[in-house]
């Protein structure tokens, strides 16, 4: 069994490129983590995920301690068996989606009550009752259970939400059992204020976790205040632990957030845009809904490798599209993964040969020439 | 380019193993033809129809000539390469679909005239008309075009509807542009009337085609009246020809045509199941759906060699259901296929070793041992 462990292999400016070791394998980082909600990336088979290049895959605790529930999974043998993945899980504490998606939701200083979105029934997560479903899940990476604290947020309103969730960071800590080759990480918040994501960084460094995740972003703040908080935020963190922004996010937004030193990255933009005909390419995002699309012979993207590029026409994809076929869904969730791990290829080539602001301004410059143009 | 041809390689009883050969390569009969209605396979990508054993797929002129229409399949080089599919592909006339599917229909002895269940737009189809989309289609298999006719019929009914079919029969087999490596099959009508089936084989015989179709059944006349059917209507057809079976059937629909002598068969079966929950196996079907399984960590069917059954639990297809996971239809749908594909070759293998008939037997008590025992 490998012991869990961050190494930096390089950097460039803030950038950095590094490597993550699990029970479950080893990540390269800058790293792109594929969203499997509900024990599945949808419309994916995981070898198909694991073709285009992802090492590890990001579970939801909310959703799964609903369906099928933690307990089952743990019965059957953990997540990974249950959903036939043999590399790294990491999953989050369940506190986001609690958020974002429960209904009648009841906060305490010990945790929450809510009711679930599928039927109703009553649940309650505490920092302990989090780490334990994490645990029967199985996950490589652990996150400490927080409140996600809404944008906009007064100070006030931001600085006792931070308190509390490093309340709840200490006993997930405290919580959290020990296994070889498994880590934990804390999450910073403090919303956009530099003070308290400073108090925030300082309180989880004291407690001491095996990663930092930047958390409470891409909440709607926009992409300036975002990288603006990562200015002052990633400075904080530890240099020799992993670095992960969470629910982020488009490719530009991953650009810019590995410039300001991140390792990991997590968002439903690939797969979710995959579903509705959105395609990411190298000349930028395509509609493949358009009805221009409808008798062109070229593929969507020709600089990619994926199945959807290299043996379809627009044409046949738009055609799945307008008729609902489910291989729509399957081919362009397919070449989303590949393009975002595509792009963490080139960032990660980019800090080794020092070459990654450059890189950036050219993924930036191709991305903004638009998807009018021919190819 | 390989001549279009059918080898009879051995008879058991009624029963036949063949070999049929076309452009885009051969097909070992019995054989089931997965249906790809609008240009795919729903839920799969084609290597995974190859992968199940399927050699020859069905395309619906129907559906292709209202999205994304046959001149623009045909400029962009053909339906298999629109689809990425490269072995051989049989399309039916449009007959079946614009009586089941299309509105306001009108028909006249030239052809019919309706609008398209999607988007109300007008078109008609005339046998020159189905033999012209085929060819831009370029099925290796092109059927004639023809009426299905409604069951029940009166024997006055019946025997004009075919008539009317073995008319359009002929002006098919004038319309159709011979090409080496491409055949057409011409369709027995007669509803469950022996004398207008046997006057059906004999004009159609007369006309000359590169197989046989039997029309007109699985309308709703039930397992007994279908094979009552047969039993009349195969000793009328060619013995040197290939016959299909269109839109059949059940597991035990297609052992019991294949013992009265049928060599092809198609249907929605499998893969429409695979959408709904249900699963084929070696102990009858299993609907997915049900809470039984949500804590099964058996195979669906411990006979099956797919993706489905050897790496993923009952559990974790049951969750996939569950959950609406477009994963858990892709599962469903990839194992059915592979089920019927399997049935196919024992059948074969039954054949060509003289034991058709006790394999059948066998067959049919494995299948009616019901999915509520333990495997």
């Amino acid at each position: 069994m490998t012991a869990f462990g961050f190494t930096l292999l390089a950097t460039d400016g803030m950038g950095r490129r590094g490597r993550l070791e699990t029970a479950h394998g080893s990540i390269e980082t800058p790293a792109f983590m594929p969203v499997g909600t509900a024990a599945t990336v949808k419309a994916m088979m995981p070898e198909s995920v694991a073709a285009t290049g992802a090492e590890i895959l990001l579970g939801n605790t909310y959703h799964l301690m609903l369906r099928p529930g933690a307990e089952r999974v743990g019965a059957l043998g953990g997540l990974h068996r249950f959903m036939g993945w043999d590399k790294p899980i990491l999953t989050d504490s369940g506190g986001f989606q609690v958020m974002s998606l429960a209904k009648l939701r009841k906060m305490d200083e010990d945790g929450v009550t809510f009711r679930s979105h599928v039927d109703g029934s009553a649940h309650r997560l505490t920092p302990e009752r989090s780490m334990e479903i994490q645990h029967l899940l199985d996950a490589d990476v652990t996150m400490a259970f927080d409140e996600c604290t809404p944008f906009p947020a007064t100070h006030e309103v931001a600085a006792a939400s931070m308190r509390l969730s490093m309340r709840w960071a200490a006993r997930s800590k405290a919580a959290f059992v020990p296994r070889e080759g498994y880590g934990l990480f804390g999450i910073v918040q403090g919303s956009v204020y530099p003070d308290l994501r400073a108090e925030s960084a300082a309180r989880l460094a004291e407690i001491g976790f095996d990663g930092y995740a930047v958390g409470g972003l891409a909440v709607g703040e926009g992409q300036q205040a975002m990288f603006d908080t990562l200015d002052f935020t990633t400075p904080l963190l530890p240099q020799t632990k992993p670095r992960y922004l969470m629910g982020v996010g488009k490719p530009m937004d991953i650009v810019g957030a590995v410039l300001r030193g991140v390792d990991m990255f997590d968002c439903v933009m690939p797969t979710r845009s995959g579903r509705t005909a959105q395609a990411f390419t190298h000349r930028g995002t395509l509609n493949l809904r358009n009805a221009r699309h409808a008798d062109d012979p070229r593929p969507m993207d020709e600089h990619c490798d994926c199945p959807a590029c290299t043996r379809f026409s627009r044409a046949y994809l738009h055609h799945l599209i307008r008729c609902e076929e489910i291989q729509g869904a399957m081919l362009l969730t397919w070449h989303n993964l590949r393009f975002y791990q595509m792009l963490m290829a080139r960032l990660r080539a980019a800090i080794e040969t020092g070459t990654l602001a450059h890189t950036a301004q050219a993924i930036e410059t191709e991305l903004s020439r638009g998807d009018v143009e021919p190819i």
